[in-house]
């Protein structure tokens, strides 16, 4: 067994990661880390989760142990000194927050209209998605858990743009999200009032996940991508839909398109390519993507639809897919590929 | 008073038919039509409506008395016979399905695959959004009341197209509905079981509300717009998003666009411009369109988000508000300008 | 025209108010008052409505100008000085809040654990369930409109209480809210995160709703009614059921319990007998009671199912029903009795 | 490993039952039965579930192979012959449907309106609630799993009436459940317009879950118990709460109902007794039911909340906990006792 700690375990990423290595068969939960929920029992704050009695501990690093892999699910922000520090005692890191996704201090300073606390320990995060960056990930010792809505966009485009069948610019990505998404935090937005019977877009043409989406793409194929995001909350727990729209290179197919899919997750365990339009009921509670492919013959643009659990392999299961990989373990240890949902 | 008809009475928007007219100063329902339901009493069939004791006729157009206006809220393709029969007797016809709604029998035979049955007719037949068709409503005897996508895209755009700010080509309409756009037929892939806690995009490429909202984007603009147009159900009951995309034309600003929007629209009743992406609850019950526009600079497309429900302003009550303006009334007579939702 | 203020004009109950006297033919909006939102536009606070360029005062007494009638839609203890300083001046008063619905400085003290602050007003103060204690609320200058959970209940077994068809003690309340009876106030518990896809008690056996209930019941006959009140929160916006259980007198059938509500209810505008279990969206947005009574002739007890909608004949609905009353104007006047849900 | 087959694949509670049995540690899926979907691939019947290139055979049996237990998860009256002839083939049983869930002929003929098709075959099939009836479970080969609805309830109640702390007479069960409760068969009450944003009342007086929940209480005292059933339908896919009602015999403290949960369940894996009322989404997705006591002391009576998923320890996990007992593995092997929910 090897020895894990999760700080931001009172969220509900840090739920979710509790729930897959509660049951992993290799890493096994030595601490749990959270904010203003430090002392609390874990029943108290995540009454549907066994084991329940455990107290939570602070996000001290000190109060850390000697753990193999540490996990963050921390807001924007804190992660950085937390994980440079944890990197720097020999602790595989996982950091489910957006400190270390980026590729460059410039995108991080454009994104966050801030200068990059650790610009140095830019270069030293893998990206995780295993499914484009597979090497990165094994090879590393810190890694970048991506965003939900990264994760559920680049999955879609990402075998498009490594096969060059699709122009960088005009890239249109409309995304629905459950309010999970939006983390455990309390706010009037997020009451049931304010979100039952409704859809809105919010952050529009300002969300933080565009930049990101970008620098995956940039490194799947070395040219400026340009995409439009535009990010949908709708009344349900969990789950992303991505509707994905980029103009093909001249001549490219439908065939041309659900080739470059195949091909890439052919033997993928967390990615299925399906011949219809995919609902996100279908992976609700698994770490599968699912996604169909499509071609616009009138205007020569590629429809890709993709849907994921935005808790799941958006966050959590994802995290661990990547510390799975680090530590050289079945890729697929402890993670559902099957949905919760009847 | 004027007498009115409402035939297809047990179907939703026949349902909202009832409710605007039974509170309407003028209109007085004179006559209930229905299918299957034909012979039931009203409050078995809508029990939220007042006037339950009240029993449902045929379709027959022989058991429809002379009435000054029948409300036509029938499934496609059962309109067309009823309408035109209905009309040569002299009624006012607003037709709430899609029979009588394409421009052409070109157009027609194209989205439905079939010859329209009355393509003598089609020129007849007014498109009735009044904001931006409302001289040939108030002219017509016959309405085509448009669908609830149409509707909502078409007041997104429409402003855009007729001051030639935005392309014809590259038009991307990505849409979110309530399942009451659905009707109220019974199906498997309606059931709550298979709506809740999901998100799906359906009739991908292949909608019908495409070609229309071409024809009527054609009406604004005389070139041939292309429109790619995805519908999504999201779990809710009423109320429709669309995330509009469009290229704009060389040095359009984004004062540009919203000069646009509130010069069509500042003296109209049923559509605001919100400074904020609108919500969609934020008109459930109402027959209010509420729409933002921006400007995604960096790639110079126009990003409009229109917010309308699908059963009044993308049905039930634009079809009042067409026969408010057929017969001269205060145009916004009988129709809630407020929301429902707290 | 009657004016009219609005004192807590932000919260859901103030915004139903607004949207009925908007639309009323005697009450004129004079004066918006809130709490925190005071200097905010309406539109902000509710932008469902229209007339959204109103600017909400603040809730002191002062800047309340001379109104013909007030309707207070305040957190609990907020109302009792505030009632009182208006009333004083001469103004009518409907309360919605809770301060003054309870019948004695006794149960006061039983329920909220404290004196009441103006115990000598008590009296003064009229039951606003008009459909059971009209005449009070015709005579009245100051209403207590009953709470969401009392109204749904005591109309249910108010006419089986005052015919002596039930037994006094072993009375069973187990209802069902949507969320919005819980207010807007921003609270872990009513995110979305926390309500969908889940159903709870809460305030079991302490809800301050069980004494009011027994108020009412005493107030119809009297005795010592005992009332056992188990509330759940199920996700949805608005919306209670109440399931009702009592034992009955020796020899009571069906038919009995049947006339009791037909009796009492055959003229009421605002009550519906039901042959069939009430459905809570029958009467969404309506300020109608629907309700169904059956006998389990194995255990002699009545079952009572009441429908509402507690932001409408709950709260505000039932508040302009009885401003309606004490200014003698038709008691149906701009309420809706018909449900906006298709 | 023992070879299982599941008739009635297709359903909610068979699509579960082979979420379970696929990550079995012991039984593999050798077959999967269908009535209308046979011959199709279960991914398009269950597109959640991996393993989807299967194919789904008959219901005849004929066609199953000889597997060491069969699961059926059929309509009511479906599985009275299929089970005969199987468990006479020397197949071990778990019925997920009512045909053999009562004790006596007389019962099911009250309880259904016809005489049992196979009245001799009754006393064969044990009861299968585990926490009450475990012997019964471990040393059959027939299993009749209980209903939903009698799970949640007999649960709560069990212990009380073991005890002798309740009386036998009185006891009120208001339950709420989430739509899978009904199965997957299509129907208009089932459509997402009939139950989002609702709850109501159904099958009053008549649901035939009240004669299983009094069979059951009949087997833990010998004495003739009277219960008052009364289901809900709530806008959710998963889940029941139970809330009971019963007088306690005199003397009876909370302590007293408290200890005999305590004792009956201190040991259990799928019970946990909590302090505070709980929430259906703390259970969903697993085998655990929740429960919370509480005392009345006005009026002498226990009221018990249970919260349970219903197609799991209601229905196939509960299943897949009974098959555990009858085959001598650990009785939680393959089951979550974690919820899903975040």
């Amino acid at each position: 067994m090897s020895s894990a700690a999760i700080l931001g375990a009172s969220g509900y990423a840090g739920g979710e990661l509790i729930r897959f290595l509660d049951a992993h068969p290799v890493f096994e939960v030595a601490y749990l880390g959270a904010h203003s929920k430090a002392g609390s029992r874990l029943g108290e704050v995540h009454p549907q989760l066994g084991g329940g009695e455990r107290i939570l501990g602070s996000l001290d690093p000190g109060d850390v142990p000697d753990v193999e892999v540490v996990f963050l699910a921390l807001p924007h922000g804190a992660s950085a000194e937390l994980g440079v520090a944890l990197s720097d005692r020999g602790i595989s890191v996982v950091d489910l927050g957006s400190d270390f996704r980026l590729d460059s201090s410039e995108r991080y300073a454009e994104a966050y209209g801030s200068p990059h606390p650790h610009p140095d320990q830019l270069g030293r995060w893998a990206y995780g998605i295993p499914e484009l960056f597979r090497e990165d990930v094994v090879d590393a010792t810190c890694v970048a858990a991506p965003g939900c809505y990264p994760t559920t966009a680049v999955l879609g485009l990402g075998p498009l743009v490594a096969e060059g069948l699709i122009s960088k610019d005009g890239i249109i990505v409309d995304a629905m999200s459950g309010v999970t998404g939006a983390g455990r935090g309390v706010s009037a937005g997020l009451q049931f009032g304010a979100v039952a019977e409704s859809v809105k877009a919010y952050k529009v043409l300002s969300h933080r996940h565009q930049p990101e989406m970008e620098r995956a793409l940039d490194a799947l194929a070395p040219r400026q991508h340009q995409v439009t995001f535009t990010p949908h909350l709708v009344p349900m727990q969990r789950g992303i839909l991505a509707t994905i729209h980029a103009p093909v290179v001249d001549g490219v197919t439908l065939a041309d398109l659900a080739d470059a899919f195949d091909e890439r997750y052919a033997d993928e365990p967390f990615v299925k390519v399906s011949e219809v339009p995919p609902e996100t009921r279908w992976v609700a509670g698994s770490n599968t993507a699912m996604l169909s492919v499509h071609l616009d013959e009138r205007t020569d643009r590629a429809l890709v639809l993709v849907a994921t659990d935005n808790l799941v392999k958006g966050a959590a299961g994802q995290a661990v897919q990547c510390a799975n990989l680090m530590f050289g373990i079945d890729e697929a240890a402890g993670l559902p590929a099957t949905g919760a949902l009847p």
